[in-house]
């Protein structure tokens, strides 16, 4: 995910949250005796990636179709030994397949096929993750974030033979390959395309049921790949873009790979990475770097994700009985807390608005979302996981206070939010209705199952619901199905949102999705989304946690 | 230079000459013996170059000016401060100015100002040698020899801060950077740009007298920078183009090499190298390239350069006392007298007719340029040449015949080509009158020196005169001036001529260069002119043979 404004909120970020927290600008860190520790541990813990050569398939023709997504599909019209066994001169445009999408390092060789090379030639690679990224011209550029995450690359070749890689790491399915110049007095061929496949996967996940429907069978191997692609040396948000770690990412990845891949060691480095760059005061920063050296986006602080770090990590702890990260990490936890207990009124009420002025409040890709109703619910739960986490660790005298805060944003939840006529939960001054604030309702336990099932089924027929913008805020509404029990609508929900990116002919699930709007782009230009993006990935958790729901 | 022509005659030399020169197609390689021994000599004789850091002097704007050398100028705008200490967002399109022209690689150094790098940048950066290729778009791109001469490079830069060397060596004076992507969450800038400049030099030639003019010194300095350009690891037509080694400017540079940065392994490893390259037939190639590994562009044939090795390899060793290498390459300078008796009609004169069919008969970059008196001229000069080179090596035996030959040529040239009247050689059906023709009949000593001086001075006054069309065929006019004993229009020749140069601000000798017509270029697009040709440089051997000529 990007923060795609420029808003006054986003500048105020940058400037005013530090001081907020630190209560005014203390030179103190608070963390400083753990850093060097955790950014240890997040070193020993960095996987070493697995490398993979593959090689180009066919080679295909790029062709507009209306009922095809985004309107271009990839028809396979030759082999690569058409590429590679005739001049490249004649083949200016060709675009090959690789069959699937693939992060790594692309290789090609080129050699003289008549005459001596005399001059230099020079090749345009792009490479797309879906066949509109490959058709559509990207000059002039009008999307809102940079133009050089497309993954157009030129080459200028000086001798050959030669065997060039392209030093950038590439996400992509298809490759176009054009000749911008060459010499009239030579000919020459491109030969022996590779790539050079990376993941931090290991592990082969079993094979689900043979009850599990065809489709629940693509969505997961759809979803795994999905998953297999981001997994690199972290948690990546997506492998064309951002490709860097975010805490929301990393909470549903680290779900996700609970049940399927099992990489602890790649779960835990993200963890000690984001405590190892959080703020001097110990509030988390959303999103970090790797290179050159570790670092975080300094200033870019997301509410939500704070806490989810705690959700995730109590995840963690029990799946894997890790409890030394646990102990650890504590710390950190704890102090995310503060964040609850700040904007926590005497009603028991999250003073959202305040939150929402001091602070990113995320949750979804969807700018007429009304945040109360969702912080309320995601305090809630987070009070409830980090007292658990305080439990396997030993520590809740250090959290003694927080059980009665939870009951008490429970109780004002209920007694502010819910309408018991509609059966639904509304959020802020205009009583919107949305998915999400369902979702986090019944994800906290606020209402009773019975309760949670009534609301997420009236939602159905709400004609003006707000319904998820991202596949991210699905999963918490799929989560909450499932939660309150409704099984076979979590798996017509599972089905028909992530099946409708599976009929369409996903490789990877997407990071936008909306079924009535395949150009949806939250960027402008809708070839620089993310067509492989973690934190849609997360059928694979369910399907696989809940095999009694989606395998039968 | 580069044979620009597809024309048929250019595809002959490719299928034709070797079946000539062998006999009809036979597998022999006549000077296999020999060949593992040259190109080791040249690997042993290859200079290792010197590398001096460079960095940019000041940021130029370039202005039009219609009075500027191609109607271009670079003024002095600021420091270079400017761009590294402020926001490049803000400086797209900047060109900064290193003074000098250089040849090497091309490093800068990118750092963030403000804000966290969240998303790869990718810039341009172009080169050029002069203003005008800085100037003048690109595409469409008309030219007629590779687009990817052009040195515009794109990078994209993926973390920062980085360090980015671009791969590709260049060649230039000025380079511009323009920005083609960046997020607009944080600012970042470009510092410490340095050239890694490269040569094979490693001697300063002695100063000049001081009652040099300072035309003159300007003169030297500039073929000085010229020929330190192009010696690399063979002495190259041109750093930016076409970066390799032809037999006619190795003459040309050899002979200014003697005169000034002696050299000697460098000369001595581009006359092995071509000796090892040469056909199977033991007749040289033009040209060959040093990688991947040393090779020749097989099948380009062409005939002057064939015979000004020879001359080449006398004046080497002449100069040197080298008589070892003058007696391992003796076999090769007498295998191409061959070209001379097969074409040599019982008349004495060279059949150029058929030479013109069967070679790549060059002289000079001139379509009307008729070749028979350069080539009766040249012929002439090199069997005297290569029987001096005999008579040094004590080899005349093995070239008994050629004394009389060359004999007979020159009688059949004065007959057969010389007017009385006018006193000029004429060449061809049309009895052409050329500077070249006065030229090659004058060095090869078919006419006193008295008619030599009344040839080269009704010259002068010949309305339809072929001039020269490169610098390259201007040497040898010079070289006949000072020949036949015409010292001060030699020098005057030199100050008006390369002294034109000067005067529109060149930094280093142009490949091509029309006084009246500076947008001249053999390839439809004056910008990938190289505007640093090592044949260009002869000024300095004529200044500093002849102090008595031009120091004075």
């Amino acid at each position: 995910m990007v923060l795609n404004l420029l808003s006054p909120k986003f500048i105020l970020f940058f400037v005013l949250l530090p001081a907020v927290f630190a209560g005014g600008v203390k030179a103190q860190d608070v963390f400083q005796p753990y850093r060097q520790d955790w950014l240890k541990k997040a070193e020993d813990n960095k996987p070493k990636l697995t490398e993979t050569e593959k090689h180009p398939l066919n080679i295909v023709k790029l062709e507009q179709d209306a009922a095809a997504f985004q309107g271009w599909k990839a028809v396979n019209t030759d082999s690569v030994g058409k590429l590679y066994n005739n001049s490249f001169k004649t083949q200016s445009g060709v675009v090959v397949d690789f069959g699937e999408h693939l992060t790594g390092y692309f290789t090609f060789n080129i050699k003289s096929l008549k005459g001596t090379p005399d001059a230099p030639v020079r090749l345009k690679f792009t490479f797309g993750e879906v066949p509109s990224e490959l058709s559509v011209p990207f000059d002039p550029y009008k999307g809102t974030i940079s133009r050089a995450w497309l993954q157009d690359e030129t080459v200028t070749v000086t001798e050959m033979p030669a065997t060039i890689t392209i030093p950038r790491r590439l996400a992509f399915r298809y490759v176009k390959v054009e000749l911008l110049g060459a010499s009239p007095y030579f000919d020459f061929h491109i030969t022996d395309m590779q790539l050079k496949a990376t993941t931090a996967v290991t592990f082969k996940p079993p094979l689900l049921a043979p009850t599990t429907s065809p489709l629940i069978a693509d969505i997961d191997r759809v979803g795994l790949n999905t998953l297999k692609e981001c997994m690199q040396t972290v948690y990546e948000d997506g492998p064309k873009r951002d490709r860097r770690l975010w805490i929301g990412d990393l909470y549903l990845e680290s779900l996700a790979n609970q049940y399927s891949y099992q990489k602890n060691d790649l779960t835990k480095r993200c963890f000690y990475l984001l405590a190892g760059l959080s703020g001097d005061d110990g509030i988390l920063i959303s999103n970090v770097f790797e290179t050159p050296e570790p670092h975080a986006q300094v200033g870019n602080r997301l509410l939500d994700y704070c806490f989810l770090f705690n959700v995730a990590l109590k995840e963690y702890v029990a799946a894997t009985d890790d409890k030394q990260t646990g102990i650890d990490l504590w710390p950190v936890a704890k102090k995310q807390l503060d964040i609850a207990r700040k904007y926590a009124g005497k009603d028991g009420m999250m003073d959202y608005i305040k939150a929402g002025k001091e602070w990113w409040v995320f949750f979804d890709w969807k700018d007429d979302l009304d945040k109360q109703a969702c912080l309320q619910g995601l305090t809630i739960y987070t009070l409830n996981q980090t007292y658990a986490l305080a439990k396997i660790l030993g520590k809740e005298d250090e959290v003694a206070d927080i059980p009665a805060l939870a009951r008490k944003l429970k109780n004002a939840a209920y007694k502010n939010l819910y309408n018991p006529k509609s059966g639904l939960f509304v959020s802020g001054i205009n009583k919107q209705v949305s998915y999400g604030a369902q979702a986090w309702m019944v994800l906290s336990g606020v209402v009773s199952k019975t309760e949670g099932q009534a609301a997420l089924k009236a939602l159905v027929s709400t004609k003006d619901a707000v319904r998820p913008g991202a596949p991210y805020m699905f999963h918490y509404y799929v989560a909450a199905l499932i939660e309150s029990g409704l099984k076979a609508e979590a798996k017509e929900a599972v089905e028909t949102y992530w099946g409708g990116m599976i009929k369409k002919g996903a490789d990877t699930f997407w990071e936008v999705y909306d079924p009535k709007d395949e150009l949806k782009s939250p960027y402008n230009f809708y070839p620089v989304n993310s067509y492989c993006h973690a934190w849609s990935c997360t059928p694979v958790y369910f399907i696989r946690k809940y095999p009694e729901i989606f395998q039968r």
